[in-house]
């Protein structure tokens, strides 16, 4: 930032925070620090407050890995699901974009990312060890590979395709026809 | 937002509350969460921190209206500025966008808002009269006036002309180069 000396410091320190956001440019993030500079403070601090709430309420499913307020996220918990349905998703937010269709009634794996070994990330990175748990314990008959449709998450599912269906299990990957 | 069951009550929360901010849409508010989700717990608490310490360390500066974390703002106490030049714009913001060009070296008048008839926003719900003030105390004679390129702006600043004319004062409108 090139604001010179005409911020005060708690504001540039607020615009360096909100440019951290994924897609907030400098611009933006000067924009949106000044917003909160002239909101009425209890709609701030509310902002504020919502944050560190989440984090402190939170926490990964223990089954599932989707985020949960209790021990077992809501969807985990709910025994009306086909229990032998599971689709493996990359992140939490690929859950929700599925759950908002309303089409699928199985439950979920939240690999918390996908295959990169540009970056390092490699199948030990991955909630894949949790994967291969879950199909003993839940008698789990069918995978969906939901991973996204790009090279990281085409490499993912491929690999996980050939890890499960020595297993007898049926494993398909979603058609791109889904918004991602 | 129609997450129904699947997202924790904290969560739908913060995300509400990042909606509200100005050009995030419910769906980028979602993406915003989930990366505050992810991210290592000290920076999501650096942001609520950062907001809550703008808010509890910020004030309007007593003669120009900018935001200052003392009684005068940096501008205004910065006294190898042209004392005589006043730049009267709407938000703090355009302000920020003036001084990161360099050009100008006189001062601001901050009038927290423009003239718009259908709102109720009239010279008494701006910073005019404060304006009015400054003229005498400070000997001022050169007032630039740098409200928006829209019709709130421009009524805005045609208005002051009249006003600041008969005063003697060189008042002059910026022209509409400047990005905004």
């Amino acid at each position: 930032m090139s604001n010179g000396a005409a911020l005060p410091s708690s504001v540039e320190r607020l615009i360096e925070a909100l440019s951290r956001l994924p897609g907030v440019g400098p611009r933006t993030a000067e924009r949106l620090a000044f917003h909160l500079l002239r909101t009425p403070e209890p709609e701030a601090l509310a902002l504020a407050g919502a944050i560190s709430a989440m984090r402190a309420n939170t926490r990964p499913c223990a089954i599932c890995g989707h985020v949960s307020d209790e021990e077992l996220c809501r969807i985990c918990r709910d025994t009306s699901r086909d229990l032998g349905l599971l689709c493996v998703v990359e992140e939490a937010l690929d859950l929700v974009a599925i759950e908002r269709t309303g089409a699928f009634r199985g439950r979920y794996h939240v690999l918390l990312g996908a295959m990169n070994p540009l970056e390092g990330i490699g199948p030990d990175q991955l909630k894949i060890r949790e994967l291969l748990a879950r199909l003993d314990d839940e008698g789990i008959t069918e995978i969906i590979l939901c991973t996204n449709p790009n090279t990281e998450g085409d490499v993912t599912a491929m690999y996980l395709a050939r890890l499960l269906k020595p297993l007898g299990l049926r494993v398909t990957r979603i058609a791109s026809g889904l918004p991602v």
